[in-house]
C-alpha cells in the first residue's frame, strides 16, 4: 500500500519518518503527473512544490494554523494532504475539484485565491486579527518569485516589514513565471541563487545554514544578530532584510529534511520571516522539467512523452491575435507590444520572437504595463497590452487615469473575455465591458471570428485613441466566414434579414445568435461596437416588435444596458428589448458550453425565451 | 525688479549664478505662500521642491528632455518656471490654471497626472520609446518617499532595474505622504537619512559626496565601481542598487549648488539612476515647516498666521463619517479602519487616535488596503475601508477577486464620490457606481445627508456582505433634516408625494431634485441603493406618466440604467424614463456648483429639461 493512501489529512503525515516522506513526494509526483494527464490542469508548478507543502503540512497544524498558498495554481500537492485526494479525477470539471484554493471546498483553504499576489496581503490581514483577537496560531503565505514582482505583493511586502506581528513567509523561487521572469527582482534572486554560498551550500561542501539549527537552543536575539552579521558578508537577502524582513535561506526545496528542520526552526523566530526556498519547475517529470511553461497549464497529454492527447487543435482567437500581431509587427514600426507574464498566453510568442526589441514582458504588473504603454503612445508609439480580460481588472485605474483622460492611442486585447472554462469564479472575463465602456473616450469591440479580430486589430492601431478588443478562450467561428463587412467606426454589420424580430448579438454570441435568428425568422446584428455605434443605425430599429441583445458579460452595465439607453435617447421606444448577460453570481468552472447552458445562454435555452416574449405580445 | 519676474521660460534661468538663483527660489516660496494663501492649494509639498525644480530646469533642456512629476501637486514650482507665474490667481478654478500636471496646458507637462506613483512607469515609458525612435533627450522621474510605496511605483522600479535605458530618477524624501509615512520602505529610508554618513555630510564635516564632483572627469565605470565599495561601508542606497539602480545620495535638496552639481555630473552615468534628495515638506514658511499634513491641501489662509480665513466650516459628509467610525468603534470592537494615506482627509484622525490598535494607514497602496481588509473580514472583523472614490478605482480588482467571490463583510466609505471641486479630471469619483454595482454580492449605497450616511454605517457593518457607502465632498444637507425614514435592505425612502412624475434622486442630488419635484409637484423618492432595490417598490411606479432618475455618475453602467433595466423586467414599461447624468467625458476643475451648472445637471436646468419631456407628452 502506498503511504499516499494513507494521507487521510495532514495529521496523518506526523507519524511518518523523513524517509517515508521522501516516498510519499514521490508518490505525490506519480499521482500529479497521471491525475493531469488525464483531466489536463497545472502541472509543473505543483510538482515544484511537493516537498514544500508536505513540509508546511508536517510542522503547522492546519487548519488552526493558516497557510496561505499564492495564485493557488500550485494548490494540488495541498488538496492532496488535505483530504481530496480522490477528487482529482474531477479537477477543473462542472461541480469538480477546483483547481485553486477555494474555502467552500475545505477548512484547509483558508481564503479563496486564483489572481496572483494577494497572498502577503491576505496573510498580513490574517496575522493582524490573530493578535488582535487574541488568538496564537501561525500565518504562513507561500508566495513564487513571479508573484512577487505584482505591486499588491511588494505593497504587502513593505506593510508587513513594519509590522510587529509573527508571520512566515515561503518564498517559493523556481526562477519562472508561468514564463520566463523578468524584472529586477528577478534579477536580485538570480544573484543570491548563483552565489558560491548557496552553491556551496547546496553541495554539503559548506554548510550555509550554520546558524539555523541552532536556532532552537539559542535566544532568537542572538541569533538574528548573528545573522545581521553574516549576511553582509553573505550578500544575500539584504534587500528583504532591508524592508524589515528576518531572511533564511536559499535552501534547497527538495531537500525535505532540511526544509523540515529549518521550518522548525523558524517558528521560534518572532515578527516578520523570509524563508528563501529553491525549487524546480516540474521537478521529478522530465518532460516538465525540460519545458515548465508549456506544463504550466495542460490539455490531457501522454505520461510517457509528455505529448498532448488531441494535438488536432482548433485554430482559436489567440492564434489569430498572435498571426495578426506578427503581421501588423512588420507594416508598422510604431507597433510595440507589452504582457504581464503572459507571452504565450495571449498569443505574442511569434512578435517577442520577430521583434525583440519592440516587445516587453513587464511581468506580473497589470498597472505598469498600461501606464508604461500610455507613455509610449503619447511619444509616438502604437502600443498593444495583451492582457487576460480578468487580469486588465487590476489595471482599472491606469485605463482610466493614463489613457483615457489624454485619449491615448493603446489597443487593448483581452483574452479570456467573456466565460472561462476551468479556473471558476476568479477567471471569469464577465466585467470588461461594464468596467470599460463607461470610461469617456474608450471603444470596445467584441470580434465574432478570428478575421473580424484581424480587422479590428488594423482598425484599433489606425483609430488615434483608446480601443479594447475583448474576445473569448474559444475556437475560431466557421459561421459566416466568407461574408465580412467591412469595418467603420461606429458600424455594424448585419448577417440576417428578418421581420419583428432583431437580434443583436455581440462578439461570439453571434453564433448563437445566429441559431435564434434563424428559427426565428429574425434579423440578426453583428454590433461589433460594444459602445459608441453610430445613431442612424439604431434608429432604423423602430420597426421592430422585439430586440434582444446578447452578451458574454454580466448585465449590469453592459452591451445591453448601453444599447436600451441609446434606443430611450433615440426615441425608439416601440419595440420591447429583453436583454440576454449574465446575472446570478460569478459562473463556477465547467466547459464553456456547460456554464452557458447553467445561464440559460446556450441557443436553444435562448430560443425558448424570445419564443415566450414574442408570443407572450 | 525681482529675478522672479524675468523667468518666463526654463531659458531665462541659465544665465544666473548660484547666489541669483537662491535669491529666485526665496522669491519663489514668498510667490507661492501668497499665491495659495488667496486660491488654496497644494503648499507644503510645493514649498519642498523650489530648489529641485530650479535645478531640473537649469541643468535639462525642458520641453525637449522630459521631466515628469508624480502626482502632480508638488508642479507649483515647475509651472511657475515655465511661463505660468501670471495664472497662479486662477489656481484650480474654472478654465483657469490646474493644479497638477496637464500637457494641454504647457510643452514642460510632460504627461498628464493626479494620482500617485505614476512617475516611473512614465518616465520608463518615455525612456524606452526615446531609445527606439532613436532621439537622445533626456528623461527625468520626481518621485516622493511617500508616492513610491505603491504597487505602480514598485513594479516601475522593478522594470527599470533590468533596463538598459538612461533615466534618472530623483526621490524627493521629505519622510511624509500627506500625512506621516508608514511602512518598511519609509523606515529604511529613515535609515538612511539619520545615518551618520548623511548628518555628517550635511554639517560639512565630512563630504559623503567625495566622488561625485569628479564623475565628469573619470569614466564613468570607475567612479561606479568605486561607489559600489563605498556603499557596503555606508549602508546606504544597497535596496536600490540590489534592484539594479545607481544610487546616489542622500544630499540636502535645499542646497541648490549642491543638487546643480550633482544633477550635471550624474547625466554623465547611464542606464538607471536614482538620486536621494532630502527635503523639508513647507521649507521656509514657518506655519507649514510646523504643520506640513495641514499644508499639504489648503483653504485661503492668513499669511502672518498660518490661519484658515474661513474659520466657520459647515459639517460635511466627512466630519459625519469621522464622528460615526469613533461611536461605531466604540460600539463594537470587531470595527477595523483602513485607509490609503488619507487619515486626515477621510476623518478617521478621531478613531486613529481612539483605537491606534485597530487604525490601519497602510501607505498608498490601495490594492493591499482592500485585500488586507478581506482578511481581516474572513477572520471575524469587521473592516471599513475609507478611501476616496477615484483612489477605490486602484483596487478594482482586489474589490472583485478578494471581497466580493467569497462575500465578505467588508465596508467601503468613498469619500469624494461624484463632482470634486478643484481638483479636476484625474479626481472626479464619477465612476464608482458604475464599477462597483456590477460586482456580485456588492451592495451600493448613497445617503442624502450625514444622518443617513451614520444609518447607513451601521447598516453596513450588520449586513454581513460587501458594501460600498458613497459620499460627496460637500456640506451636510439641511433638507428634509428632521424626517429620516428607517433604513431596511433595498428600501426606499419617500421625500414628496406627487402625481404623474416621479423623480428619483440619488444620494445628494437628492437637494437638487427637490427644487424639481418641488416645482413639478412630482413625487421625490430616495433610493438610498444604487442597486438591489426591492421590487414592490419600483411596481409601484407602472401609475406614472413619466419617471426622472438624478445621479452623480456617469451614465454608462449607473443608476440610471440599473433602475431601467428593473423597470423592464418588472414589466413597468408604461412611464417615460429619462436618466440625469454625468456624460460628454471627464468634467474640469471648478466648484461643485459650476460644474453641475456645467453638466446642466443643476436644479434649474434639470427642471426646464424635465418640463420640456413631460409637456412634451
Amino acid at each position: 500500500m502506498r503511504y499516499l493512501d494513507k494521507i487521510n489529512g495532514p495529521a496523518d503525515l506526523r507519524g511518518l519518518k523523513i524517509t517515508q516522506l521522501n516516498a510519499l513526494a514521490a508518490e505525490m509526483r506519480d499521482f500529479l503527473v497521471r491525475s493531469v494527464s488525464k483531466t489536463g490542469g497545472h502541472l509543473a508548478s505543483n510538482l515544484g512544490v511537493v516537498e514544500i507543502a508536505i513540509a508546511l503540512h508536517f510542522c503547522l497544524n492546519s487548519p488552526m494554523d493558516k497557510i496561505v498558498w499564492d495564485v493557488g495554481h500550485q494548490c494540488y500537492p495541498h488538496k492532496i494532504l488535505t483530504g481530496r485526494r480522490d477528487k482529482f479525477e474531477t479537477l477543473r470539471q462542472l461541480d469538480g475539484l477546483s483547481g485553486f484554493i477555494k474555502s467552500d471546498e475545505s477548512p484547509h483553504d483558508a481564503f479563496d485565491v486564483g489572481h496572483s499576489s494577494t497572498s502577503l496581503s491576505v496573510a498580513h490581514g490574517m496575522a493582524v486579527s490573530r493578535d488582535l483577537l487574541g488568538q496564537n496560531h501561525k500565518v504562513v503565505a507561500v508566495v513564487g518569485d513571479g508573484a512577487i514582482t505584482s505591486g499588491l505583493a511588494l505593497e504587502g511586502m513593505n506593510n508587513i516589514g513594519r509590522s510587529p506581528a509573527d508571520l512566515l513567509v515561503v518564498l517559493n523561487d523556481n526562477n519562472m513565471s508561468i514564463s520566463e521572469n523578468v524584472g529586477a527582482l528577478s534579477g536580485y534572486l538570480d544573484g543570491i541563487r548563483t552565489s558560491p554560498s548557496y552553491i556551496g551550500a547546496k553541495r554539503g561542501v559548506q554548510s550555509f545554514l550554520e546558524g539555523v539549527p541552532a536556532i532552537g537552543k539559542l535566544a532568537e536575539k542572538t541569533i538574528h544578530n548573528t545573522k545581521t552579521k553574516l549576511k553582509y558578508l553573505l550578500q544575500t537577502g539584504i534587500l528583504f532584510e532591508e524592508l524589515g524582513f528576518k531572511y533564511y535561506g536559499p535552501i534547497d526545496g527538495h531537500n525535505l529534511a532540511q526544509v523540515i528542520e529549518v521550518l522548525k526552526n523558524i517558528q521560534q523566530v518572532g515578527g516578520p520571516v523570509l524563508l528563501h526556498v529553491v525549487t524546480q519547475k516540474g521537478k521529478g517529470y522530465a518532460p516538465a522539467e525540460r519545458e515548465s511553461a508549456r506544463f504550466h497549464g495542460v490539455e490531457p497529454f501522454d505520461v510517457k512523452t509528455g505529448k498532448p492527447l488531441n494535438a488536432a487543435k482548433k485554430t482559436t482567437f489567440t492564434d489569430n491575435f498572435g498571426k495578426k500581431m506578427v503581421e501588423i509587427g512588420m507594416q508598422d514600426e510604431r507597433v510595440v507590444a507589452i504582457t504581464a507574464a503572459m507571452p504565450a498566453g495571449t498569443g505574442l510568442t511569434g512578435f517577442a520572437k520577430g521583434f525583440p526589441k519592440r516587445f516587453f514582458d513587464v511581468a506580473i504588473a497589470e498597472g505598469h504595463a498600461v501606464t508604461f504603454a500610455a507613455s509610449m503612445a503619447k511619444s509616438g508609439l502604437r502600443p498593444v497590452v495583451a492582457i487576460y480580460s480578468t487580469f486588465l481588472q487590476r489595471a482599472y485605474d491606469q485605463v482610466i487615469h493614463d489613457v483615457c483622460i489624454q485619449n491615448l492611442p493603446v489597443v487593448f486585447a483581452l483574452d479570456r473575455a467573456g466565460i472561462v472554462p476551468g479556473d471558476g469564479e476568479t477567471h471569469q472575463g464577465i466585467f470588461d465591458i461594464s468596467y470599460l465602456s463607461h470610461m469617456p473616450n474608450m471603444t470596445v469591440l467584441a470580434p465574432r471570428n478570428g478575421a473580424e479580430l484581424s480587422a479590428m486589430m488594423d482598425f484599433a492601431i489606425e483609430l488615434n485613441a483608446p480601443v479594447a478588443i475583448r474576445y473569448p478562450k474559444d475556437a475560431d467561428s466557421e459561421l459566416y466566414a466568407d461574408a465580412l463587412a467591412t469595418l467603420r467606426f461606429g458600424e455594424w454589420e448585419i448577417l440576417e434579414k428578418g421581420e419583428n424580430v432583431a437580434i443583436i448579438a455581440l462578439g461570439a454570441m453571434v453564433d448563437k445568435g445566429a441559431k435564434v435568428a434563424q428559427r426565428l425568422g429574425a434579423t440578426l446584428i453583428n454590433p461589433r461596437f460594444a459602445n459608441n455605434l453610430k445613431d442612424d443605425q439604431i434608429e432604423e430599429l423602430a420597426n421592430y416588435t422585439h430586440i434582444f441583445t446578447m452578451e458574454e458579460n454580466v448585465l449590469q452595465g453592459g452591451f445591453g444596458q448601453y444599447f436600451a439607453t441609446r434606443l430611450k435617447v433615440l426615441g425608439v421606444t416601440a419595440p420591447k428589448v429583453y436583454h440576454f448577460a449574465i446575472t446570478g453570481g460569478f459562473p463556477p468552472q465547467g466547459t464553456r458550453q456547460e456554464i452557458f447552458n447553467k445561464l440559460e445562454l446556450d441557443g436553444d435555452s435562448m430560443y425558448k425565451k424570445c419564443l415566450e416574449i414574442v408570443q407572450g405580445g
